[in-house]
């Protein structure tokens, strides 16, 4: 099999939402189509990727760099003959870059390995999930995996009401965990904001997490999590800049209730540094690594490799981004769920149309591939922008 | 005042070398000219800027968010009227970027933040290390700048009495002290190189550094240390993966001799775990951050500001990249040095061409801005390439 071709678009993402640290009135994403010789029911096999929301498209560094580097090769150096090697096709991907500097060619490089493995699973003919547990869990898969619902956005005009109306939108939806922004407004508003949410709630904090995306200051941080700790939230995430991890161990003497971190960590290396300097418990915190910023399911092998090192197990993983990459991926290798975006970033966030969140799990798509295909509106837009 | 265009281009950099994890026959650069509406002896003030060598040129990121960031606001964002404010523009650059993920984007606002560095001191009429010492140091600037000879690079046919002319060849040109790349040879087969590099330093170890870019493992680390601490050298450089702190710090326990790294850290974030976490020795080891690849000057001011807390000073500092931009921070800021490529990377490494390097130090040009108008081929391939 060969790659005879690589397409590369940019797709807007942009929503009229802000977090404590950006605006996403510009947010856009990489989408990219992986077109291989292999036909299938009379098409060639095409693999999708794209990059989830946070971190702009890589347009420049996929035209400049990645895809020649997979498109100037023989077959050979990425395939057996029949069947197409992410892992190979990592390693030429990554020849003459230098080691650090984990940024932005993460996303180029997560782009095109998502289309690499939505083509390898589709050649095999298999769900992404059900290929990963074959060949790494010795074919145990999940048969559902934990979803949150994560909004809670900073809008211009949203007060309280329009807030609880949205999360309770979330649980008419069918899930039960929900999670919302802080940070982007002085501590008694936060507060207010919480109390309100939690009204929705019931009063049951292990249903509410927190993310103030890294803009607290470790005085900040522990003054917040001083605050909040009586209301048990199912956890309190990205309290500081994502590389202190001092601040996140020092915050973990003074806040007992679980944190998490980790979206903004895109190597093995940079998470490497987060379990061996951040202070985050296995028994009770969550990481949040996304592969598809952070060089993709080869790279995301190579963190998982590291977490029992430091105690931790697949299981202490619920990834960032809210796509159907990281739903695979916890449903194949066991993660301890997956993060989703019911009513922001369309049509890249969210699962299969027919697939309805029940009781806080979504069960799998069946279709071979990572199941773009069963998101009408998504792969609609990914034909539609690599289209030549 | 105001920014009428900035031009962005690429330009190759490749050279037949290799370290221990990369070849340089594909590496390039970006290069910028930020032209403002100053007029001075009858021509606009153009400030240039580029990317020193192992990271890429960042042509799309230019493009697609950071040029046009600058482009689109009024100059009353990053001038007071009559001056350009590097500080107020690295604002504007870094609007809606989200924390963590340090590369490349670090490269491209690093570009930039060169150029607009060139274009103040041209506007103030004065060379970047005058106007910064007398902003940040209250006037004190060093006359002259240690610098050594970085070569040694690993080629095709490159024996070891080639190894030895090219050493030669530096000492000639007035360097005092030279590295040379280890780690992409055997042990043993690189204790030869380094003997034969001491033959002709009359077995002063004192003025051999040695850069192992990242390559090596702790156990490999160790062993290569143990093997080079009776030669005494300079500096034992990037013995591991440049964001593998606790290998630093586990190596620091093993290696009495000072130890150098940086290069590969973009952010005062990263730099700031260097110190933290690294086991770094104020009393004798060299920080090597890049401002070309790391966010700029604006950015590097906020790291060298973090030296004090940890026992540092700015003498510790000595900058990869060998180019005229760390000259002028050398000088004006006062670190310890800079790094110089005698031999490659040219026409960006390298100093005035009027000005030699007597006794391993430099002088400084006295041409308003970063001296660029004093290196003629690197002026004229700036000019060339950004015209349109």
């Amino acid at each position: 099999m060969k790659i005879t071709d690589i397409r590369n678009a940019t797709a807007p993402i942009a929503s009229p939402i802000a977090n404590a640290y950006i605006d996403f009135s510009k947010m856009n994403a990489s989408v990219v189509a992986v077109i291989t010789d292999v036909v299938l029911d009379g098409r060639p096999v095409i693999g999708y990727g794209f990059n989830s929301n946070g971190r702009y498209g890589a347009r420049g560094l996929l035209d400049e760099r990645f895809i020649p580097r997979l498109m100037e090769v023989p077959p050979e150096d990425y395939s057996d003959g029949t069947m197409l090697d992410p892992h190979r096709s990592w390693d030429l991907l990554f020849r003459n870059e230098k080691p650090g500097g984990h940024g932005e060619r993460s996303v180029a490089i997560g782009v095109l390995d998502m289309a690499l493995w939505d083509a390898a699973a589709k050649i095999a003919g298999v769900p992404l999930w059900r290929l990963l547990a074959d060949r790494y869990r010795q074919g145990e898969a999940d048969e559902q995996v934990f979803v949150y619902a994560a909004g809670g956005y900073y809008q211009p005009g949203k007060g309280l009401d329009a807030l609880k109306d949205e999360m309770r939108g979330y649980l008419d939806l069918g899930y039960t965990v929900v999670k919302m922004k802080v940070g982007g407004a002085p501590l008694d508003e936060d507060l207010r904001r919480i109390d309100a949410v939690l009204e929705v709630l019931r009063g049951d904090g292990s249903r509410l997490a927190v993310d103030a995306n890294g803009r607290f200051d470790l005085d900040t941080a522990i003054r917040f999590g001083t605050a909040v700790a009586p209301y048990g939230l199912r956890w309190y995430e990205e309290a500081g800049d994502p590389l202190d991890y001092a601040l996140q161990a020092e915050l973990a003497r003074h806040y007992d209730s679980p944190m998490a971190t980790g979206e903004n960590l895109f190597s093995h290396q940079d998470a490497r540094n987060l379990l061996r300097h951040g202070g985050m418990r296995p028994d009770r915190d969550i990481l949040q690594f996304d592969c598809a910023l952070s060089y993709g399911l080869v790279e995301y092998l190579r963190t998982l490799a590291l977490l029992p090192d430091h105690g931790f197990t697949n299981r202490n993983v619920i990834p960032h981004g809210g796509h159907q990459m990281s739903l695979n991926i916890a449903a194949g290798l066991g993660l301890g769920g997956n993060e989703s975006y019911p009513g922001v970033f369309q049509p890249f966030g969210g699962f299969a149309d027919a697939i309805a969140v029940e009781d806080g799990h979504v069960a799998l798509p069946q279709a071979p591939g990572i199941g773009f295909e069963e998101k009408s509106a998504l792969i609609a837009l990914m034909r539609q922008v690599t289209e030549t």
